[in-house]
C-alpha cells in the first residue's frame, strides 16, 4: 500500500500534537521545523529571567519522536507554500504533500509599528529569553560600575509592555530577582531598588480574568515593588525610552510582551483570507477554503468555534487543533462529513510570583498559594520529558528554600 | 586602619581559591574577570556534547563570593597592566593596587599557526563548548537532509586533536552520543557511522599517565569505535581537512585540544621573563622578578617547584597557588622571609566513557568502572554550588539508565 505523505509545518504544541497524535501506518509523516526543539512557551519567562536553563524547557524534536518510526523529522526554514503545486519550499528543500498541516505558530506584533522591534526584546523564542536574561544581568553588572547615580537608576529600570500572562509573570519575575535574588550579590548598589514598570492599554491586568483576580493581580504586583500602569497605551519606542499615554519612562530594557503576529509565510498562501495579524482564516473543520487537503492549527489560525468562541492563542488549544487533524485525516474517504472544531477551554492560570497565582476556571476562581501549587502541578504534568520534570522540579524546590536562581550564567 | 586594596584578575580556580581563603578584614578586594561566572572547566567537555547545561558547569562569581563582603566583583576585560605605576588597565576603569595577584588563565595555542584557529574549536570557555554543541547536532542535521552519501560521511567525520585528559574525554563523549545517544532519533541516516578521529603527535594518549594506563586508554577508546592516530603531528589545518604525518583527513568539525598559552595580558608585563607560551617565569615565592607585591598563580605560570616538578596547568595547582598568595600577603611585614610554594600532586584521572576511566595517584593505578567511580565521585565533590551539584548528579544518574543527554539543543 501507497503510504500518503502528512507534511506538518513547525513543530510547536500544535505540529507535535498533531504528529504524536498521527501515529498510523497508512502515512509517512514529515515534520518541519527551523530548531531542533520542541519549547514549552508558557516557562519561557523563567529563562529570561535566570530561574530555568534552556535545556529545561525545550526538547529536542528527534527524541520526542524516536519511538514514532513514521515520523521524519528535518530542520530547516519554509520560505513559501505553493498550495496549486501541493508544494512546500524549504532553504533547501522542496517538499511535496498529500496533506499539509500549518502550525508554523506567531511571533512578536507590534501593531503597526516593526521599528519598535528594535528597541525592545519580545518573548517568544529561545533566542528572546536568553537576551533578556543577558541583558538584565548586564544591567546590574553596568549599575554595579557606572559611576554616577543617574547612569546606575537609568541601568535599573526594566519595562514590560503588555498586561496578559506573559507580561505579568515577567513583570513579577523580574522584581524577584531584584528585590529578592540579587539582594547580597552587589557591593556598590542596592539591587532592590530597581524598579520594574509594567505598561498596560487597557483598564485591568490579565484582561480574560474575572475583575477580582486581575484586581488581586494588580495589588499583589504593587506589594511586590512593580509599578503598574493601566490605561497606557504605547505612543511611541525609542532608543532607552517608552513613551506611555500616561508619560515617558527611561529603559534600556523594554520588554515587549503586547501582541503577537502570525508567521510572515501565511502570507505566500495566494487567495486564503487572513486577518490583520496574519492569521488564516480556517473553515470550520481547520481546513483552508478551497483546499481539504491543508489544514492550519495553533496561534496562526482565526476562528470563531459553533459555540460562538474565539479560540484563543493559547497551547491547549493548539494542542486540540493538531489531534483534531490528526483525527480527520485518516476518516477521510469513508464518506462521513467532517465535523467542526470546538474548543475546550480548560480555564486560564498565570502565575505573579513565589506562593502567588490566578487560576479561572468555568467560574471557580482561585487565587494566592492554592493557586500558585495549582500552576506549579499543571506545569510540571505538562512539561515535556521525564528528565526536564525532575530536573526543573529539583530547580524550582532548590529557588523556593533558598531564594536563589540557579541559570545566572551571562551567556559569552 | 586603612585597608589594602588586593586586586585579582580572573574568577579562575586560582583567583577565587585567593579571593575567597584572604577573608582577613585588613584587605579590600577587587576581583574583576570578564564574564560574571566561574567556570569548572574539568567539565567542559560534557557541554559540548549535550551531557550538561551551561548552568550546571559555571556559577556566577557574585553568589560564590556572596557571603565575602570585602570582595568586589567587576566584571570587565584587563587590557593592560602597568607594574610602575601598580596599575590595571580595564576596558571601562583604570585600577591601582596595593596588591596584585594575575589569574588570567591560558587560551587555546597553536603553535606558532595562529591561522589554525578559524578552522577549529578549542575547547576553554562556555563559548568553545556551545560552538562545538551546536556545530556537532548541526552536523547530524545536515547529514540527515543531505541528498550523496559523501557529503553525509563527509559531515559525520569529527577530528579530535590532542591526546591528553581533555582530547580523550572530548572523542569518548562524541563516540558515545553518535554510537547510543543519536542512535533511534534519525530515519535516513545512521548515526553510528559517524567517525571519530582522535590525533596525537606523541607516541601514547595520555602523556602524563603510566605507559599500561595510556594502553588501556587506547584499546577501550578503539572499542568505542575512535579511530586513534598516534605519532601523528599535525601539519596542516584548512578548512574541512586537516593533514597528519599519518595522513588527511576530511572533516568539518575539528576540536583542538592539543596545547594552550597565556592570556595575552602577559605580554604586557613590561620587563618580565615569559616562556614561549607567554607563561610568567615567577620566582618561587609566586611573585614577579623586582615586584614583591605582584604575583601570578594559575596555567599562566612557569615554575619548577622546590623539588624539582615543573607545576602543570591543572586545577588543583591553581587552587593550591591561590591559597598559597593568600596566605602569604597577610604576613607581609612580620619580618618572616617568604616561603617556596611546592606543590601538591594530588594525582591525574580521566575519564573515557560511560564505566571507564584511569585514575593515577603516586604508583597507584586504577581503571575501569572502580576509577569512574573515583572520577564522578572527586568531580561531584569539587563542582562549586550544591545546586550544580544536585543538579549534575541527577544528569549523570538519567543519563546512565536512559543513554539519553539532556542538553541537545542546538542555539539559536
Amino acid at each position: 500500500m501507497q503510504q500518503q505523505h502528512v507534511l506538518i509545518l513547525g513543530g510547536g504544541f500544535a505540529g507535535l500534537a498533531c504528529a504524536k497524535a498521527l501515529n498510523d501506518e497508512r502515512f509517512r509523516i514529515t515534520l518541519v521545523d527551523r530548531w531542533n526543539h520542541h519549547l514549552f512557551q508558557p516557562l519561557l519567562y523563567q529563562v529570561a529571567t535566570a530561574g530555568l536553563t534552556m535545556a529545561e524547557v525545550a526538547q529536542p524534536l528527534r527524541s520526542i519522536l524516536a519511538a514514532h518510526k513514521n515520523v521524519t523529522t528535518l530542520m530547516d526554514d519554509v520560505t513559501r507554500i505553493d498550495l496549486d503545486a501541493k508544494q512546500v519550499h524549504l532553504q533547501e528543500h522542496v517538499l511535496s504533500y498529500d496533506y499539509l498541516v500549518i502550525g508554523l505558530g506567531a511571533k512578536t506584533g507590534y501593531f503597526g509599528h516593526p521599528e519598535w522591534a528594535e528597541h525592545t526584546i519580545g518573548l517568544k523564542s529561545l533566542n528572546d529569553a536568553m537576551s533578556i536574561r543577558k541583558e538584565v544581568l548586564l544591567a546590574f553588572e553596568r549599575a554595579e560600575s557606572a559611576d554616577n547615580p543617574a547612569e546606575t537608576a537609568k541601568q535599573l529600570t526594566m519595562v514590560v509592555v503588555g498586561g496578559g500572562p506573559t507580561g505579568v509573570e515577567m513583570a513579577g519575575s523580574l522584581a524577584e530577582l531584584s528585590q529578592v535574588v540579587l539582594k547580597e550579590d552587589f557591593r556598590r548598589i542596592d539591587p532592590s531598588l530597581a524598579r520594574v514598570h509594567l505598561v498596560e492599554a487597557g483598564a485591568k491586568l490579565l484582561p480574560s480574568f474575572p475583575a477580582e483576580l486581575s484586581e488581586y493581580t494588580r495589588l499583589r504586583l504593587e506589594k511586590m515593588g512593580v509599578t503598574v500602569h493601566l490605561n497606557s497605551p504605547v505612543r511611541e519606542v525609542g532608543d532607552g525610552y517608552v513613551v506611555t499615554g500616561a508619560g515617558r519612562i527611561e529603559s534600556k530594557i523594554i520588554v515587549w510582551a503586547a501582541g503577537v503576529e502570525a508567521s510572515e509565510v501565511t502570507r505566500t498562501l495566494m487567495g486564503i483570507p487572513l486577518d490583520r495579524s496574519g492569521r488564516i482564516e480556517v473553515q470550520p473543520d481547520l481546513s483552508l477554503p478551497g483546499h481539504p487537503e491543508v489544514f492550519a492549527a495553533g496561534d496562526l489560525v482565526a476562528l470563531i468555534d459553533p459555540n460562538g468562541v474565539r479560540v484563543p492563542g493559547v497551547s491547549p488549544a493548539a494542542i486540540q487543533m493538531g489531534q483534531f487533524i490528526a483525527k480527520l485525516i485518516p476518516s477521510e474517504g469513508m464518506a462521513i462529513p467532517r465535523s467542526a472544531f470546538v474548543y475546550w477551554d480548560k480555564g486560564s492560570m498565570a502565575t505573579i510570583g513565589r506562593k502567588a497565582a490566578v487560576v479561572s476556571l468555568s467560574g471557580v476562581q482561585v487565587h494566592g498559594f492554592p493557586a500558585w501549587l495549582i500552576w506549579l502541578f499543571v506545569h510540571l504534568l505538562f512539561l515535556m520529558g521525564m528528565r526536564n520534570r525532575a530536573s526543573v522540579f529539583l530547580h524550582w524546590v532548590w529557588s523556593y528554600f533558598t531564594w536563589q536562581r540557579g541559570a545566572r550564567i551571562i551567556q559569552p
